[in-house]
């Protein structure tokens, strides 16, 4: 029984709210009422209880109350009145045009599906709601290495490690082991010249702000990744988009670009693109190497999928050994998002420079995370989890092709990897509202375009897109939406 | 006996670096080599022994070897030769203007003081011969506190938060206790009212990135730290330096630079300042804040010594409610610099546009290392380790201020929390040299400077300037410069 909007009464006569979960209290209390919210037993324009009758009622502190109210006004779902109150918003739907603090669970995602919307969906949607999820959702992760890894630091951390800054390159047991693994990838960097980042996004931004000055042109993926045009726009950078085939990127497009913008840089995925899934062919590294030499081009190679892909998936820091490649790479996607961390490896100079913005930026990252990491690495246990996850997702991709195929929608590149680039015949922008009121997140192909363009196209995560009435859903919402 | 570079042997002869240490064997064949090189063992210009042979030789793979050897060219006391080999570096002086990558330890560090030597010196400086270091030495933290901590967290983390982004506004276990912490400070700030960082470095420098544009003016308390100089002049800011007071900045200056030059910006540490130990009085506090309000000026207050000091010292923040003042303050000094943990607390909308920021430049911070701080946070074990501190500073001061007294040199500002600002009659610039050829790493009054005017000021951490052989080191240099 749910009895938030009861009257008050003087006693906390319903113990609904768990003390010993391990959830605080405002936290239960905030989550309480969204559900009504949603669930529309508490309608738009109605009052919530006064802070202390509410308090009373659950037998909670006012401070408790006010934080969940806190939360809820955070989420969009109430709104405060001056003198008179909270009240349930109006749900008005107000494109986000960009991601808002705040977790927002999708299940109660008040706004039209938006850039916005996934992105902080990302951060605390139901995975089994979420088929355009961009992580592995957590089962699939190996929560008893994570566990064990805490309980390993605990251990064996001795004081220098609990009680410094550690190194501005980061920790030198992670940086050997990352030396170590990127040998494994065919890319030849000492430790000193891998540091470590709050995962791969913060290697991608010190390697912006070291690297670029506002007004600089980028080469980016033509689709990619919402939050890399985001940075690189909120950092004053004009974004050059080139069309990635199933090979590569499109080197005429490349090529014109360049003449006519000179741009300084190239971000790209080369192994298991966002979304495409696409790799890199050897002969368009090479191409890209010479084009880059030619024009004096920085690039950027993001390989977050990395885990996912053979070792021999060929990196443009392999071929290039790191002379104008920048490799940025990090362990969200594979290991857990909840370390942060993650690594840029480059020629010693630019990781002079990279360390020297780092340490004014944060002056170091955690030492102690850094180490967590290592100790996955260290003893291939990182290797096995990878090679388990690789399996299991080969028999996940393997069922969303045959979905795919049975729904007559097809793949616009090879499936492979994480993500599915899938072509659903309409308009995904259209088709993400009426998904996500039946409680589905998906992820539609205008996050992926560089100019917001919509399309037919949605990505789906292999992982999380194994529920058939998830498949079910959405033929019969392109069903509807064709009609 | 150390044999780095006897003559190789067929067989590891002697087991001289430990595989059970902490220390990884690079790092202990590194230590051993630059121990070699700073007592003049091995000569500059010196060949060290190939790769293969020293592995040989210590029994270890050629790969640690080059790890070593690696280390040792990132800390300039190698250079390596094309085709030749590895050879001990010339060490001619050369002023460093900027941090440098890599931790170089006080006691082999070849160039003269400056701030990038202080500031790479903190990170792996001999606490016990470091009267200059920024903060705590790490047997006054609670290690066991620490410990206790990492695993409480490996016990209580559930499946959520092992594997998860997080909130991006923070954990809010931690952000509820911020909350509760800040109102002990007469702040009024609800939990999404607050945003975790890495460490307050990583929110001032976000608070630089989200309000304000290269080119801009900010002001900034001179003396100061110099990280804070070198993060804002290298965003592109122009440092406009007030002087500051026992009580406060000197507000005719103030007014003037405002009048002047139109800023955007007041970056100030009010409480405990750095390097003076001064705080703001009321008086100066409430007039800051009518002149902030009249030149539309944000005030970033940098709370950092916050443990250090009596909870109702005055804040701006406490004064305007966040208004025009944003708040940011870190666990790095009285707590541990290892968790990389600090916040933000300001106005619901300018939290909104740092949280965006921070999404957009890292995702999330790590929500494991935000609960470990909300554990020590929690139960009152911070504030009871706080209280011990300061009553052991207390001493530590006292026991000083005897010692400035004895050698005839005087404190500029009354001693209070953690620094005391000594004036020792000689240019401190030229002091910092010889102290450190006698292995005592001080602060000179130039890391202090925004202009980087050397003069005879020095900063000395009251908790680390004990031992009485460094006050008869420090008299009898200073003699001798007076001569």
């Amino acid at each position: 029984m749910d009895t938030s909007t009861a009257p008050p009464s003087a006693t906390p006569a319903h113990p609904v709210l768990s003390r010993n979960a391990s959830e605080p209290l405002a936290q239960q209390l905030a989550q309480r009422f969204a559900a009504r919210i949603h669930q529309r037993l508490l309608l738009p324009g109605a009052r919530l209880p006064s802070v202390r009758d509410c308090a009373r009622h659950h037998g909670v502190s006012p401070y408790t109350v006010v934080a969940a109210y806190d939360q809820l006004l955070a989420q969009g779902l109430l709104e405060a009145r001056k003198k008179r109150g909270f009240f349930v918003r109006e749900t008005r739907p107000q494109p986000v045009r960009m991601p808002a603090p705040g977790p927002v669970p999708a299940s109660v995602m008040p706004q039209p599906v938006d850039a916005g919307a996934l992105i902080r969906g990302m951060f605390q949607a139901d995975a089994r709601r979420s088929p355009g999820l961009g992580t592995l959702p957590a089962e699939w992760l190996d929560l008893p290495l994570l566990q064990g890894t805490l309980r390993r630091l605990a251990t064996q951390a001795d004081d220098a490690l609990l009680s410094g800054y550690g190194d501005p390159l980061g920790d030198l047991r992670l940086r050997e082991a990352l030396s170590l693994r990127l040998m494994d990838l065919s890319v030849h960097a000492a430790p000193s010249q891998v540091m470590t980042t709050v995962g791969a996004t913060h290697g991608l931004d010190l390697t912006t702000r070291a690297f670029l000055k506002p007004g600089d042109a980028v080469l980016v993926d033509d689709p990619g990744w919402a939050i890399e045009y985001a940075r690189l726009s909120q950092a004053g950078m004009r974004l050059l988009p080139v069309p990635r085939g199933e090979v590569g990127p499109d080197l005429d497009v490349m090529r014109r670009l360049i003449a006519e913008h000179r741009p300084r840089m190239y971000v790209t995925v080369s192994v298991l693109h966002n979304p495409t899934g696409a790799t890199l062919s050897l002969a368009s590294a090479h191409q890209i190497l010479r084009i880059a030499h030619e024009a004096d081009l920085l690039i950027v190679e993001d390989d977050t999928y990395a885990f996912f892909a053979p070792n021999h998936a060929p990196r443009l820091a392999a071929l290039d050994q790191l002379q104008r490649t920048i490799y940025v790479s990090g362990f969200s996607k594979m290991l857990s998002p909840a370390w942060r961390v993650g690594f840029v490896a480059a020629s010693p100079d630019r990781i002079a420079q990279l360390t020297e913005l780092k340490l004014l930026a944060s002056l170091t990252t955690s030492p102690l995370m850094d180490r967590a990491v290592a100790l996955c690495l260290e003893q291939g246990l990182l290797r096995r989890h990878a090679e388990r996850v690789s399996a299991r997702l080969e028999t996940a991709r393997q069922r969303c092709a045959r979905q795919v195929e049975d729904a007559g929608f097809r793949f616009a590149a090879p499936p492979a990897g994480l993500f599915g680039w899938v072509d659903v015949g309409v308009d995904t922008e259209r088709l993400a509202q009426p998904m996500m009121d039946q409680g589905w997140l998906i992820a539609p192909g205008v996050l992926f375009s560089p100019t917001r363009q919509s399309g037919t196209l949605m990505r789906i995560n292999f992982a999380t897109s194994q529920d058939a009435r998830f498949w079910r859903a959405l033929l019969e919402t392109v069903d509807r939406l064709r009609r």
